[in-house]
């Protein structure tokens, strides 16, 4: 999987870094497990260059409220080299990775760039998967980044304009129908504020329709939401979700999906917006080592973490798959992200340092969160578990204590607050077209 | 110029809008202009049908914020249909006007439908010209919509990134290279903003330039900057401008503009972003109604506001030109739009009540502002003029008035006092596209 180097090639990070002999670390992705990575090397005596190709670190877990017009964009997404600023061993680059010289130990950029490594850090994510129906991406589009959650905000934005306009019934109904498929965490918040947008928020500013008829439906394959849940906890929150108007459909798949509709479970339903949040698919991280992969292209590896075959290439966060203590996947979620890095870092440092090798990874699951509209949550910590309110008072608390910066803190709760006040959701902007760009 | 209607058009306001009998007024753009006309008629016993191709009211003063990585979209755009909420009398459509029917008295929109009235306001704004120079716009993006303000953001940000990839050093240069063309308050406000951007924001986060060494360069083919003011706050303007490190050149029109730079008064400059604040043509308001129009399309008014031959149509706003008291033509701000709509208001409610027509449209000057980087701006209001920080203060204050709602005001006031006291700017993010992009 070596590329020979072309002779235009030339070396972006000689000109780039200086010429001091220190151990270059490579860091791939900007993600959770990426700047966990450099958080966690400090000051120690190495070259990083952390790549990514976009500029921005994003903060996932509130991603859907974006895609629902809560929060804006810049509320859970900053500069990755703001974020690296003060680290006097980084630098940033703003480049998309195209392949791995193994032999020659270096980064293949765009643009003919490469980026020498003695060590390598892959931590390049994961994308939405189709499961074979990549046709269906252009009717369900998924939710990983900011642009993926505008284009959703303007679907579902424009389906309500559109229905106001509408006169013939059906059409209307088919606007005012919203399709989730897959109740994970994503599906399930998403599904909730939907239906609290449609019920709450967006109800009095409609003259012809009424947006509290809008139908959501939230499709599932497997037999609960919140499958990474206790069962409990999992019927509370199809109980919640149906209060607040969701239709639940469990141990149905979708078979279909099509500009006019989904069928799922046999069944058709008429709807302009679906959206996906059914399944991910690793990066081509394996393919980049022609190192082997799990089903959803996640890389396996080592016990260390390091890619097998390549002691010093080692792959973390939601682009590999490991076993945790319990024997089932390391979840794909940011703290196993941030664990993997800092685990990571610290093999690294001890390289570096003569001292022996840590132990093999081990993942500690901290705990699960999901939001269920705006007022209610669920939380599971090993045997704590808590429902409701409270859970929810916690939700928020846990989710501001990890944005980054006081502003951004401050800017998210200052909205929340007009949410929990006054329906007011104040990212209600269809941007990228005006009234000719359909739904669609 | 009234198309005769095809026979697949449905009237959508008949299905739309309760057959009330009431008078019906349709008003065509949702900005400052068109939201003033609804207010005034207040609870008027009239149907309000606003249209407009876009869902959000644009706070247009703060634009250049977004489009220099300071504020959010979401800060300073509200839907228009949550606005008019608690207006019983008024509906919004999400929808493109292609024309008028004059003879059966009806506005024609996308999709063949049409809303029909018995008065017609038509406030639809201008864009940006290039002078028959319209092959500029691919390379010199202008400011009006939220779009251009994320493209020009997007720009910006791209060629410092390129930059610091970069090991040409005339390519570099010409990378850090900004001209912005055109020297009005748009013009003054985004140069002094780029230069801070370049000098304090992002000069602690990159490692192989040094952004100080970025060139603003503000080309203006007038004699000064800020033409509008008076003489000495135009020279005020100047030399604070050049504080901050903007080039001004005065005098010297722009005539060529390219993918490889720019050519002004006879010299030759390498950039890669140029933008574009040297003028607007009016939306094709007098072509839809065949009326006479100045050189910038801006559609000439009778002295109450109506368009010629047309007594119930009437165009307010930046879309047209009527003299002031001066003489001078009005300008195309926002208190001049906001002044014609209250006056249409006030004539349309007489006409209803029976009584006498108001005297001719009468323009009050309030005031002009401008801001020069982030602690200075001037201020002109009839004889009373400042400049400086404590004009700076006062602009500030002016614009979170005006503003609209609370949250909106905390919001903005928050990133106000995050960039004055740590040079920090929300909004910098790169989006629609990853690295693969180039800075145009």
């Amino acid at each position: 999987m070596a590329p020979t180097p072309t002779p235009n090639q030339h070396d972006a990070s000689v000109a780039a870094s200086p010429a001091s002999g220190r151990h270059r670390v490579a860091i791939v992705g900007g993600g959770f497990g990426g700047l966990e990575t450099v958080y966690r090397l400090g000051d120690a005596d190495v070259d990083i260059t952390v790549i990514d190709r976009r500029n921005h670190h994003l903060f996932q877990p509130l991603l859907y409220q974006v895609a629902t017009a809560s929060l804006a964009t810049s509320e859970i997404a900053w500069p990755i080299r703001y974020l690296l600023r003060g680290r006097r061993n980084a630098r940033t680059l703003f480049a998309t990775m195209t392949g791995i010289d193994t032999a020659a130990r270096r980064v293949l950029l765009d643009d003919d760039d490469t980026v020498p490594y003695d060590t390598l850090v892959i931590a390049t994510g994961a994308r939405h998967a189709y499961f074979g129906h990549d046709e269906w991406e252009s009717v369900a589009p998924g939710l990983k980044t900011l642009e993926d959650a505008t284009t959703i905000r303007r679907h579902i934005l424009v389906a309500f304009e559109r229905a106001e306009r509408e006169t013939d019934p059906g059409q209307q109904a088919a606007l005012l129908t919203f399709v989730v498929i897959g109740a994970g965490p994503t599906g399930v918040e998403l599904a909730g504020t939907i239906a609290e947008l449609a019920r709450d928020t967006l109800a009095p500013d409609f003259r012809n329709i009424d947006t509290q008829t809008a139908r959501v439906l939230l499709i599932e394959a497997g037999p609960r939401v919140l499958a990474g849940f206790s069962e409990d906890l999992s019927a509370y929150a199809q109980r919640s979700l149906e209060k607040l108007g969701v239709e639940v459909a469990l141990g149905q798949p979708v078979t279909e999906c099509s500009r006019d509709g989904v069928v799922y479970g046999g069944k058709r339903v008429a709807t302009r917006t679906v959206i996906w949040a059914a399944g991910v698919r690793a990066s081509p991280a394996a393919e980049w080592l022609d190192a082997p992969a799990d089903r959803a292209g996640r890389l396996m590896v080592e016990p260390d973490l390091s890619v097998p075959g390549h002691p010093k290439i080692f792959a973390i966060g939601d682009t590999v798959t490991i076993a945790g203590p319990d024997g089932k996947p390391v979840p794909g979620i940011a703290p196993a992200a941030k664990q993997q890095g800092a685990y990571v870092a610290d093999l690294i440092r001890r390289r570096l340092q003569g001292r022996p090798a840590p132990p093999p990874f081990r993942y500690r699951h901290a705990g699960s969160l999901a939001q269920i509209g705006k007022r209610l949550a669920v939380i599971e910590f090993g045997r704590f578990k808590l429902r409701g309110a409270l859970a929810w008072w916690l939700w928020g608390i846990a989710h501001i204590y990890f944005l980054i910066g006081m502003r951004n803190r401050l800017s998210v709760a200052l909205n929340w607050l007009w949410i929990h006040t006054r329906d007011q959701r104040s990212a209600r902007l269809i941007t990228q077209g005006s009234s000719k760009v359909t739904s669609r």
